[in-house]
């Protein structure tokens, strides 16, 4: 059956969460079965062979609690169970992939982990908690251009993390009109900004026109401070208008391009990486509908890898306390995700704070992932400031310094204003 | 603000079924200023004009159940909330969005309808259940390029289904495995094969071989029958990878090419259909960890058209009696609207029936469609029968021709063969 090239041992690692009034060892050999081979009658061609060398195996499994109702509907027990007395395990199942199933191919890698499984009958849940790949994947696709240290560089920051904002409001803002809300924003001293996700390149806000007015914005104040600020453009379109919008942000001097990863999708993504020479600031709106059922979806631990390995330097986290659903352990969970390796050390992603985001979360933040590898962004936080935005900017790099020096925000406070004022102000 | 364009009046509509322990309403609200407008405080240039101009509207709610406990883990009361007595309100919400903030960009709709909105705090459900789209996205985007006629004239099949099946084992075959798999089934007189979405272009089976290998058979069949088989080749992969394998398949006489749409994404599909010759088979792998928790992610009503609008030919749809977890309710309404025109007559696709399917489906699908034009996918439904596959596929038109004649499937079988078999044997 093979074509003569030589075989690699090498394995992906899929742990699943699951929920199921069946026996986990069945079902998890059905999991296995059916995303590597399988129908619904053997037909006369599946060979022991095949089934041997390609077959995803059973690494372990693990059970957890019994819960008497199921999390999500269209599941059935078993035909040989008393169906009188049915109740759903969870468990904790690891399946393994032989590397040859899939190549080192990203969207061939998602429909193996993450695609029919989902629909399974004997699944009242299945969530995909962690992914192991083999060094080949990260080997073989391109990962992160610039990641943490690339974009530090871009921005000469070093010791604290990468201050930034969002352009609000923005849905109508014509380009001379986002130059001008950027403009106080930009001199306020941020070291990043970006354009919302709404906003890619609308008829009424063309990106080039768009980033061409912000990069004057841009281009002044490093003339007068020797501060470049990065400005994320969202170029969120087709794969054509994205590499059009690419060169535009480029051709006016920009340094970062923004994508909505999931509105565009992994091979997009890619695509825009073969050509691309700024960072791509990766956008996870949307993530709500495959993260919010806990016994649903991904967790972005596992996630996030895709993004990573297709070439997004810079990936959402959600952030403490914020304005959504995410809790905070789950959002550590992710940012220290986007900062470990997969295979290598510069196959490491930033993670972006941002969602309510003011110097109150800093020492959190900090204590929890022991760095300030991280873009940390604030709407509000900054542009809200009683003092205004330089205020804004200020109270954050001040809330960081004490996080990072093990001192109170409050103690810090003391003889830092506009840390002061932004602790009187947002506490209220 | 504007930029001297002619402004359109027309509006996206959105509709979502959600779940709030806060008052309807304001919900409404909140979720219609996030996907338009807004940040944490108000900032001094939120101006009233442009909110007027590009906010999104609530255009209907309707308030539905009152449950006890949240769907979805996250939620949090309103703030002046009594919290010793919180219940969730499912509602459904109507909001519409000016077609000035997308312009006709797919992925930029993506974001305005399924972004950020999944992730807000006084939502414990969210579910996008309808889209109504200006004509504007349908004249503007491509569209299927062969839909369901231009299918059904590469096949010369008019006036019944269109009756196919699966490459199965698949995982591990080699192209002249694959196509010694595929001649008995071809001879069959299938009019329809496609790859499994587990195998693409992997080391052991490159598209290339496996294409010409498996048109060999299909070019035999033809000068022996007159009959074209269309293979659907599976060419999942990054967008110049797709766009190679299906010139591949074009050079090697190919008529569809097959791709796991949430695999590849959106953009990714838009770029194939941009250079396609071929109909796009779009097996849509994955779809679970968005659709099963019922007050989560999206109805296939609104979900799919996202894909129609790139340009894919064909969209899977489960089936009636499926081995997943569907209901036969949801696969009907699916297949109903992937035939139901978006704008104009030709927009529409067709929808593709697989997973356990036999002759017993049939009379129950076409009742419930009130037509033949779908794709019928069986795999141990034709390689199964106990008579060989010829009778496999014979079962499956003689089905289809009771259906269609309103004879039921027993009667019908007193003088055909095929079908009786198929009766005793898959019904035990």
């Amino acid at each position: 059956m093979t074509q003569g090239t030589t075989r690699s041992d090498s394995r992906t690692e899929a742990t699943y969460l699951i929920e199921t009034p069946q026996p986990v060892e069945r079902v998890a050999e059905m999991i296995a079965d059916e995303q590597s081979s399988g129908t619904f009658v053997d037909v006369p061609s599946e060979t022991d062979a095949l089934r041997e060398h390609h077959a995803a195996r059973i690494e372990a499994t693990t059970e957890l609690e019994t819960v008497p109702e199921p999390s999500l509907p269209g599941s059935k027990p078993a035909t040989d169970a008393n169906t009188n007395d049915v109740s759903y395990t969870r468990a904790e199942v690891a399946l393994s992939f032989p590397l040859e199933n899939t190549g080192t191919s990203l969207p061939n890698l998602m429909t193996t982990v993450a695609g029919n499984l989902y629909e399974l009958q004997p699944l009242s849940g299945i969530r995909l908690v962690d992914l192991d790949l083999p060094d080949e994947f990260a080997a073989e696709n391109p990962g992160p251009q610039f990641g943490i240290e690339g974009t530090r560089e871009l921005v000469d920051v070093h010791d604290r993390p990468i201050i930034g904002t969002i352009v609000k409001p923005n849905v109508g803002l014509s380009p001379a009109d986002t130059a001008e809300v950027l403009e106080p924003v930009v001199d306020a001293g941020v070291d990043f900004v970006k354009d919302d996700e709404l906003i890619a390149s609308p008829p009424y806000s063309p990106v080039k026109e768009r980033v061409e007015a912000v990069m004057d914005v841009v281009n002044r104040h490093e003339d007068e401070t020797g501060d470049r600020v990065m400005y994320a453009c969202n170029i969120t379109g087709t794969v054509d208008e994205m590499l059009e919008r690419h060169d535009a942000v480029k051709d006016a001097g920009g340094n970062c391009v923004m994508v909505s990863l999931q509105s565009v999708g992994l091979a997009a993504v890619q695509a825009l990486r073969e050509e691309a020479d700024l960072p791509i600031h990766g956008h996870r709106n949307g993530w709500g509908a495959l993260s919010r059922c806990p016994q649903l979806g991904f967790s972005y631990v596992a996630y996030q890898q895709f993004w990573r390995l297709a070439g997004v330097d810079h990936l959402h986290v959600s952030g403490l306390r914020n304005k959504f659903t995410e809790s905070d352990e789950s959002v550590i969970q992710s940012a220290k995700a986007v900062q470990r390796p997969i295979a290598f050390p510069d196959d490491v992603a930033m993670p972006v704070f941002s969602s309510g985001q003011w110097a109150a979360q800093a020492p959190d933040t900090y204590d929890a992932l022991g760095n300030c590898d991280l873009m940390y962004l604030a709407g509000g936080g900054i542009l809200g400031h009683p003092d205004g935005p330089a205020a804004g900017v200020a109270h954050l790099k001040q809330g960081w310094e004490a996080a990072m020096e093990g001192i109170p925000l409050e103690e810090y406070a003391t003889d830092h204003d506009a840390l002061s004022t932004a602790l009187d102000y947002y506490e209220q």
